[in-house]
């Protein structure tokens, strides 16, 4: 089947950057983009679809989520950081069964489809939920089962959570034609210790030739920086690099009390660091050094965390506030470039996951593309198109979401997962975990 | 006429505070609020409207605007701040003619009625552009023809904005059954002089009886603050209190670089500062220090600035905004509670304004109400509606905006202005001012 997508605007990508064509046309074959261009193809397509007014974008990546924390959303949000943790997420995660974290993961997916997101990574419980899930909805998820370990005196080899993780690994690395990708995981520094994670590390090392990574969460407040090196006598990013964890490549959620030096061995090891601004600033953990890490030459790429830290999963927010708030923050309009936000939201996070195959718009890529409605009096007049999109654009202007040349939201409409049957779902575990509120 | 809005959740005002009805009714007589509760009134009403699965908060009041900069939208992004203003902004400025403001003015109002806004405060070239096309749009509206002063030898008595702007206040203050308010306006320290200030203030000062306030600039950018102190020998607050401006009530945008000694005078005079974050972020002026003017008991209100700065019209990115980025500036989760966010987008504008009869939704109130629907997969759970509705919402959830108990906009249709015709007037202000793009 081969589908043509005719008379949209298109940010395509050449030469290593975007390039805004106003009018033109993307052709798919299969799950494959097979043309980009102003012109009309000379070959044949078996259907044509007009997206006029619309402008079409590669499909968002959110790099750091916890997809079922939809069903924590806005728990405890008057509460300091420590106590959010312990007195309002942890007592609920605590209850929660496998039927609510399909609910959560089915709340999650409805919102980020809805919001141009093609492929995220994940990191909680119960990840063959996810899994499951998506054979049906046919999203792409990097998920993990991170490892943690609480009992200093338990040896490594008892940790149940290590052989879990790695049988995760085996059992669905590249399953669903390449859609699920398993990461292996740490939580963080502060949820494990030194002899459960150089024991991880060896483990997993093997698989770094079968394309495994890493997820972890690293130095997201000051509280947890401080007190890794008041322990270790280094960062975490240094612990990490010392414990072996590093010799995959990593994904780094947060990021933001980073020092030059761990940018440096961040640099050194190929980790991409993931930006969550929304969350880092909701929870007062401070302003990631992303224009530092930029300049660095660093991957980093975007991320909502968790919706009950955010509280949505919207990647047009994230971008917003990653092209502004670090102006702010330097007294420099133009230090954060819209294209260089655009790319963090789409390339880099493509990176980031091991997916050579998406992240933008060039023939021979696949076909995970999001189409926005520009003709809204919010976005008029749009003298630039990839500035507006960054700038003004909303999660509700985006008209279509298509993973691997199959359209899976349009209009409001969701073609591959039950929108009623999600938000039963969702209220019938909000039930279970709050007694019916 | 009495209309009676049914089965909506309320965020009702009472005891200086919001309270949340999470099934209730909201009664209108005519353009005033005469029941708020959870029980079915027990006077008869003429219509009745079923909202269930809104939340009615007062209607945004967006306190600083230059709504006919919308059709300078995404102009010069990519430029520094000073080249911005003198190479991108003033040259398309100079051609705009009076059916340019109104094309600016109608794209702006097209936005700001889908996101629900109110009331907005005015600050542009020809504002009777504005009052004539607001008799048939309905909305209220604060605008004010500013003085500047731009050449250092001219007489007081010769700078022809003066009678008109004292002129336009005679004429249409307290217009449109008191929907249109007129305000004196200084435009800032920078583009006027002493001489003339001194003279405008002492012929606005009579004019305080009648309820007359004023607008301006200050200290936006660091430049700005620094080379009034090398100028005058003080801060631009303390410039204006020299000058007299500060005899009247002021509303005074962004205060970016305002002292502590700075924010005692506005407390000292009553002036409101009027919080712009997405403006003050993208265009690298800084963090305006909001915790600490509200804990100086400063009645602080939230605006837009203009859609050139921002770059859309949008209350609920600057609550989501106000409400996150002094967490992360000051490293505390709990620093700033959404509920004194919403105050700050509703009964403070109000207050800056003067505007005693809006802002809130209680008895004897007019009826400017926003319904919000907070049925979507995003708002879900909803715990409680007021977190919910700063962290979460997006101006797109809004479906219905009234002013004065009559509907202005509802589920994507305006009622009281042609989209179609806005449009068409825009893009040919666009044709004109930019030459056929």
């Amino acid at each position: 089947m081969k589908l043509l997508l005719k008379n949209a605007g298109i940010l395509a990508w050449a030469d290593d950057g975007f390039r805004h064509i106003p009018e033109g046309y993307l052709g798919i074959d299969g799950d494959i983009i097979d043309y980009v261009g102003a012109e009309r193809p000379a070959a044949p397509y078996d259907a044509e679809k007009d997206l006029r007014g619309k402008l079409l974008i590669p499909g968002l990546i959110n790099c750091h989520c916890h997809a079922a924390m939809t069903l924590l959303r806005g728990v405890g949000s008057d509460l300091p950081l420590d106590r959010w943790l312990f007195e309002a997420m942890f007592p609920v995660e605590d209850r929660m069964k496998t039927d609510d974290f399909i609910a959560g993961n089915e709340l999650a997916i409805l919102e980020m489809l809805a919001s141009g997101v093609t492929s995220f990574s994940d990191m909680y419980m119960e990840p063959q939920t996810l899994i499951e899930l998506n054979e049906q909805v046919g999203m792409k998820v990097n998920l993990t089962r991170v490892v943690q370990a609480f009992d200093p005196t338990e040896p490594p080899e008892r940790n149940f959570r290590i052989p879990e993780s790695l049988a995760l690994f085996d059992q669905f690395h590249g399953a669903q034609n390449g859609r699920v990708r398993v990461d292996f995981g740490v939580h963080a520094e502060y949820t494990i210790n030194d002899a459960v994670t150089r024991y991880y590390a060896d483990r997993i090392r093997p698989y770094r030739d079968r394309g495994a990574r890493v997820q972890l969460h690293l130095s997201e407040t000051k509280k947890e920086h401080e007190e890794c090196i008041a322990r270790h006598g280094m960062t975490p990013a240094a612990w990490f690099e010392a414990m072996g964890v590093f010799d995959l490549p990593a994904a780094a959620a947060h990021c933001v009390w980073c020092t030059p030096e761990d940018r440096a061995i961040l640099k050194a090891h190929g980790v991409s660091p993931i930006h969550n601004p929304t969350s880092n600033l909701k929870l007062g953990s401070g302003f990631a050094p992303v224009p530092e890490m930029l300049e660095q030459g660093l991957n980093v790429a975007l991320g909502t965390d968790g919706a009950a830290s955010n509280n949505n999963l919207n990647m047009f927010e994230e971008m917003h506030l990653a092209a502004i708030a670090h102006n702010g923050r330097r007294l420099d309009a133009v230090l954060m470039p819209p294209a260089a936000v655009l790319r963090m939201a789409t390339v880099n996070g493509a990176r980031l996951q091991g997916r050579d195959d998406t992240g933008c718009l060039a023939v021979g890529m696949k076909a995970d593309v999001v189409a926005v409605d520009m003709d809204r009096p919010h976005l008029y007049p749009a003298f630039e198109a990839l500035p507006m999109l960054v700038y003004a654009a909303q999660a509700s202007d985006v008209a279509m979401t298509m993973v691997d040349g199959r359209i899976l939201y349009e209009n409001g409409e969701y073609l591959t997962i039950d929108r009623e049957k999600a938000l039963y779902d969702a209220k019938k575990a909000v039930e279970r975990l709050y007694g019916g509120k």
